[in-house]
């Protein structure tokens, strides 16, 4: 049996920290003299209490968790979180059912960033900055998960970065503890820093640290229903796009940078992948705007990077209704929302990486029909890569059309259209944010599905955001029996 | 360097087949008293010249192929065939242009079911005939292929079937030559046995003749713009959705069955999970066109049972237009296109063993997960799984979603739109024969399509038929370089 102490003890302290971050948009309402404070007040006093109760009863003194702990303790704290993260937005002067809300709350937490929402233009300021720091704490939330715990639970063949992190370990900072924390501030610094170029770009304070924090975590809530389309300025736009490439990249490597490794970025064979392919795609969409559309070259450039960086980083930020580009938008912004960033960011997705090490595959594979008697080993980042890494991405690669291909049919079951149901499908499990079409595309909302469709989306997004296997596994009769 | 005499040799006995075989068509359209007779009688003479030429100018003693010679051997032939058999069409009093001609005739030797014709119903009646047997020859030439030659081949974890059948080559007939011309006996018989069914359930001699080669090959063409539709004969659906299962299944257990092993068929686990999972689809189908759709329950048994299995087989036969069934049907119509058969069946697709392996692969994945320290080992018919077949099926499947995507990316760049260019793309890849939506849906016909996309789609008909990798391998350096 699995010992549930240690698990609701840390989770005890995690609702604990929310229920402290309540208090800063109850701070804000209360400066701006609006009655919302209330509510963050009482949902942060709730959150607090059931904390500081699971700590109480559940103290006990571990040495280290074992793997099914760590299992649990991924899945139920994303889940618990959410459940009370969505209580202000709850009990807000929005009214949102509690259906809507844990949507929003999940959407913020998985740094998804569809809404259920209309009317952020002249929503209270204490529920636009929660939002935003959902999406903010979500992101930094992966970041440390992807370098303490996921490598750990091999997942996804996220043990491709344990390796590389211990092998370096006597050079960088020894312990997970510490990496995680010096991330951290990196994350801060960055946030600091768009907030900063934000507000110096013509954004009113409020606005540049609310996009601040959803640009850096790929998150992709606004404070305006226009998205940053409402700003309608080339400079926010470029601040934006060069923001959400800064939140696509492995963060670890800006420690590294950081500690004077200067070409750690761009040694980094995911990154130069991750940068190829976004030029690439840019160059083509720009391309289409230009000739298809007739744009002038420039405006086409603009509209293209930022539509498709925000699409292939699944922040989800609109600046045009890029459903209406034409006939060729459709699906390639349909294709690319499942590749993601790199592996260690804040986005989500397939990631780069794991489409690196199924291309070495497959490449591997072709040279082995052709000979078959010679040996060929897959290679990534000049190491040939381990035979369980490249299983478990296959698997991960299988697992992930599989349950974007459920979720699909699910959708068109409860009666949404097919281009509702499938585009609706990928941008929940790649957690990108708006869809494709006149409902759910990135000039619609998700206000209208029915709340069957929101209690699967949510469910998608959870596992996209946790690479699937880590709630799967929970599932499984091995994971209890044993 | 490859010798290309031994290739070319074979292509050339391949024409000569094919250019008695259009003399069969030359026969009937005299008989009818149609000029078209003559078309058919040049293009045999044509290609009959050709083939002989090959043949004399590359006579060589090989005692077998090597490797790469295979490789180029089949997806050589597969084009040439293609090219000369759409001679026919191209000159008969149709009047299509090559790029149609060339596109159904591909549909046809691959058993897909696309067409580009309309006016089924006024037709000559050899040309009928010819589009029937491009089908059922393309249906035996991959039955035969995948005794005698994928498995050699090792693609996409087919040598999953070599062991097998080498396991039992003492018992069995012990050459593949011999054992393919056996499987072609059962196939006519089977064939033969349709047609008499049709007729006897009230269709003419020549439809029933026409409609049980391209039923038994899974390939999808009629007689009638229509379809099976056309003669609306719950019978005649009967006959028609046994016959696509009875194409579904491995043919080399039917000849296991003639030898005495009467229960081979249904202790194959390939067969059991494809028949669990049509029946499984079915009673969705059912229930849905009973309480959704208000059908009365046996109607909606009869139309969900034919249009479903048509398309889990990718015969592409239809009754009724299921694009209109309601929401469910179209994401479930369009996921399911990428199920397919049994491998060494006629059917295309992804093929069920594949899903097998891929989730034994992610079973496995999983308990390893759990349990990091035990050795997990997947199981595919009560035998372990090698490696190499995991690591081939797994890159199969990448391989597939991959040139899916890329063929979809493509069709939406030449001005498709969304449905037409996804739904176009998996018709072609998994030989099913019609899409979904207004202009290639099951009452909607692949003619107005642009050239370029009839191109892109014949070659995504063909990659998929020869399950990728014997095409794909083609472009590889390492291939040529050897």
């Amino acid at each position: 049996m699995i010992d549930f102490r240690p698990v609701l003890f840390i989770v005890g302290m995690l609702l604990s920290i929310l229920s402290i971050a309540m208090c800063i948009p109850a701070l804000v309402d209360l400066t701006a003299g609006h009655p919302d404070w209330q509510v963050f007040g009482t949902s942060a006093g709730l959150t607090l209490f059931v904390g500081v109760a699971l700590i109480l009863t559940n103290r006990v003194s571990v040495a280290r968790f074992t793997v099914r702990q760590a299992f649990v303790m991924t899945t139920l704290s994303w889940i618990v979180l959410t459940l009370f993260a969505a209580l202000p937005l709850k009990f807000s002067e929005l009214d949102l059912t509690y259906t809507d809300a844990f949507f929003e709350a999940m959407s913020g937490f998985t740094t998804t960033g569809s809404t259920v929402i209309v009317g952020l233009d002249e929503a209270p300021p204490g529920l636009l900055l929660w939002r935003a720091m959902l999406q903010w704490l979500g992101g930094i939330g992966i970041v440390v998960m992807a370098i303490a715990v996921l490598p750990m639970l091999r997942v996804g063949g996220m043990q491709l970065f344990r390796m590389e992190s211990s092998d370096r370990s006597e050079k960088a900072m020894p312990r997970a503890a510490q990496i995680a924390a010096a991330t951290g501030i990196i994350y801060l610094g960055l946030s600091v820093a768009w907030a900063i170029m934000y507000w110096a770009a013509g954004m009113s304070p409020f606005d540049a640290v609310a996009h601040a924090m959803t640009t850096i975590a790929t998150g992709g809530y606004s404070t305006s229903d226009g998205s940053v389309g409402h700003f309608d300025s080339a400079l926010i736009d470029a601040i934006a796009t060069a923001g959400m490439i800064v939140g696509g990249l492995p963060f670890i490597l800006y420690l590294r940078v950081a500690q004077g490794d200067k070409f750690a970025l761009f040694q980094d064979t995911q990154v130069r992948v991750f940068l190829g392919v976004v030029a690439a795609l840019v160059l083509i969409g720009t391309g289409f705007l230009w000739l298809d559309n007739g744009l002038h070259p420039l405006q086409a450039l603009r509209y293209a990077s930022f539509n498709l960086v925000s699409i292939i980083t699944g922040t989800g930020y609109a600046t045009s209704d890029f459903y209406r580009w034409g006939a060729f938008a459709v699906p390639l912004f349909f294709m690319i929302m499942f590749i993601g960033g790199c592996a260690g960011s804040t986005t989500c997705g397939i990631k780069i990486f794991r489409f690196q090490v199924l291309y070495a595959a497959a490449r591997t594979q072709m040279r082995h029909l052709v000979q078959p008697h010679g040996v060929f080993i897959p290679y990534y980042n000049r190491r040939p890569i381990p035979e369980d890494v490249i299983n478990s991405v296959l698997s991960f690669f299988y697992v992930f059309i599989l349950c974007f291909g459920v979720l699909a049919i699910g959708l068109g079951m409860l009666g949404l259209d097919y281009l509702t149901a499938i585009s609706g499908a990928a941008t929940a499990i790649c957690n990108v944010g708006p869809a494709l079409g006149e409902i759910i595309g990135p000039a619609g909302n998700f206000s209208s599905l029915p709340d069957t469709a929101k209690w699967m989306l949510s469910a998608g997004m959870l596992l996209g955001r946790l690479e699937l296997f880590t709630v799967i596994v929970l599932f499984s009769r091995t994971f209890w029996r044993g």
